[in-house]
């Protein structure tokens, strides 16, 4: 089982926000930009794994900027860190504007997928090989972000989340 | 503007789970589980405030249980606490045994929502009042979050997070 | 089997009014509710009992209001008489007003639901226990109303449809 | 305003049923196939009316056909009889069975819809001329289930119902 | 295996245009009438075949003339010539005028389906036979269609064409 | 008004099949799959020319190759030339294997867009500088298929589709 880049996992999910989508102020609901995120991810967690993938988790999301009705969005994901049978995907999402042609960065958010058989069973999945600056720095903050989270779900204590405890020292 | 208590923002949504919402378990995608969480949230972030709500951000959310196709869920929403312009909502998610009739919890999840004017803009709200035991609980905690959330965010420096801090303690 | 109570049965089903369910005055489509409703529907009658369920009829329904896009609908169902395999359904629809909260009626329906096993044969089911006053009422209705439906559908003689006939003396 | 004949307004929607439209035992749910007949059934009412139209109610309907996934359902409309401002309009659902081509009759259903103007308010509409004996046969009708509809209602007195109660005489 | 007539295979679907099937110009979406033509043509294809049917090309298909949202479209196909295992069907989209009660021509298409057995292999199907002018005027052409269709796929060279060839002499 | 690269215009959408998007043989319809290329088409002339784009037609499509319900499909459109207001779109659909993680090719088509203001009236575009020899290959191509399309609408004569005359001799 080969080592993959994060490159490989690369996946670009363009589509336009349909009026189906928006609430009152014509905009893209947080609801739908979620699941948009949770299937490009999907696809980026089993090109890694080649293997049948469900969402773990998802980590906090914030939604800073309201995306129209009628706009192009860009969701692209990529494998951020592999663990034993689950991987955490990082996610940019990008917004248009016609006009100008300029791009700008509407999201980002981290999901976390677990590569299962059949059966649903966990399985062993490839190791991930971050290559650039940008991906080196989320390969080492995927570290922290696992810590905290298992402390916040309560399965490791406070003082074994060593990276995590080093940012209040 | 009266304080409201979280009984009064309480937002039941009971639907079956579809075809075109499951993955290739059979079981939902847990992006549809977030859209769902999100129309259920914003209602009871509108009950609060009859207010125009938009999704300000999702903490972090783990799918610890699948949910097959045909199942019934019920997401139930209730405003956890109210700050100047914004609502933490907790939601829970439950998934029905249809032989033995038994609910078993699937998931929680908590997201903000931010109330605006017609132009977007973030108006005042009223308080929350917590009134059940886990209610006093949830609002308790919401204010731990809130510090995660802006020091997660760069916005507070780990020092000034001192609900959080003390856990470290 | 033991018998249940209405109360039991009851599904709430909570849901904004998207745009991509509305004619166009902007208003919900009369088939689109009708299609909330048998899903909430559904869900009682298989609450009540534990089995399959298929919509069998669904009783004269008025739409005397309209349903504007961004609304948020409340879908009540109870089961209000179970006979031999078959459940009559009471399904209460709700409109808010987003400034004032409040709540008005919007629309009653009736639907009837039959409980059947994997081949689809149908199955006997628990009695239905009334417990307040609007459940009483509904449940001695539902006599009448079978008895009407199958004076409608040629099955039994106006003369042997006993607690209508009174009606009309 | 010159009266039109009843096969003016025929509609006829032939289409699939779709995976995301079916129940657990693969067939069509009710409440998709109350939605087609109210689109179909809504455009037989624009087409006689050639007005803004909205569902004023639905009559029983009684499903006693199983519509498997994959069939090829035709959901025919027409124009039954025309009043001030509303229209009833029969429906007619027939499914067809792939290997040996016949079609066989699958559900019908009476929809009354209201003519309107862009306000609202409801407008005067053109007669209709039925033509055939079955047109002639459900304009008849159309007669005795408006005044039932009225009398369950409460809007007239079981004694004014006179097409109806000489069912019981 | 009988020869069909065209007209036995004859599907109209008559649909609404919905909010959520237009683009920024309230129009209906090129791909959304794309894909309601390849519902109603592979019904059609059915219907002549009494096979599964499966979408092998779409000619080329020119979008002359926009259709509004809340649009009355009516989309009717027929099988226009059969081949040994395929059929080229040809489709007519109207749209209708509210106010005036007129259909005008939207749009054309021809579409080819591939009657198959379970297992995907394309199986023999039944002659068509065409009736009126236009049904024999559109079997002609159909050959003439399948020779370019062949050329473009570079499976036939330019001489053979021979139906095609005539064009430019 | 600066001329653009194709590579400027490409847009990528990836995305899953799911189950309401199938067949009964559990493959992508052919119309599901004009309309997801229709999306990514648009997108891509909007991105060339900054301006609403309509879709003005469609060229022969050729279904090669089954697509499995659970497939990851991408879409990858570019601007493969424009005209004075009209651009051609050039798409390629690749599929992939979970197990190898092998792409393979199993759709191209070719849409034509036009660019229009706010009224719907064509205005002109940047012309297209293609880049690689497959973009200039078909970029070339683009202008024997403009004269077929011209030709096949009866707007030019055959013997004035220089381009294409010349294949016949």
């Amino acid at each position: 089982m080969n080592a993959r880049t994060a490159e490989h996992s690369r996946t670009v999910m363009t589509d336009l926000v349909l009026p189906s989508e928006t609430n009152p102020l014509n905009n893209l609901f947080g609801g739908e930009l979620l699941a948009r995120m949770d299937r490009a991810a999907s696809i980026s967690a089993r090109r890694h794994s080649r293997r049948i993938v469900v969402t773990a988790s998802v980590n906090h999301v914030a939604f800073n900027k309201a995306v129209p009705l009628g706009s192009v969005v860009t969701v692209e994901a990529k494998v951020s860190r592999a663990f034993k049978t689950s991987m955490e995907i990082f996610i940019d999402v990008w917004v248009e504007d016609r006009e100008s042609g300029n791009r700008s960065k509407a999201n980002e958010a981290i999901y976390t997928f677990v590569a299962v058989d059949e059966t649903g069973t966990p399985v062993a999945i490839p190791e991930l090989i971050p290559e650039t600056d940008l991906e080196k720095e989320r390969f080492a903050a995927a570290l922290r972000r696992k810590q905290l989270s298992l402390l916040l779900a309560g399965k490791i204590k406070p003082n074994d989340a060593t990276e995590l405890k080093a940012l209040f020292e």
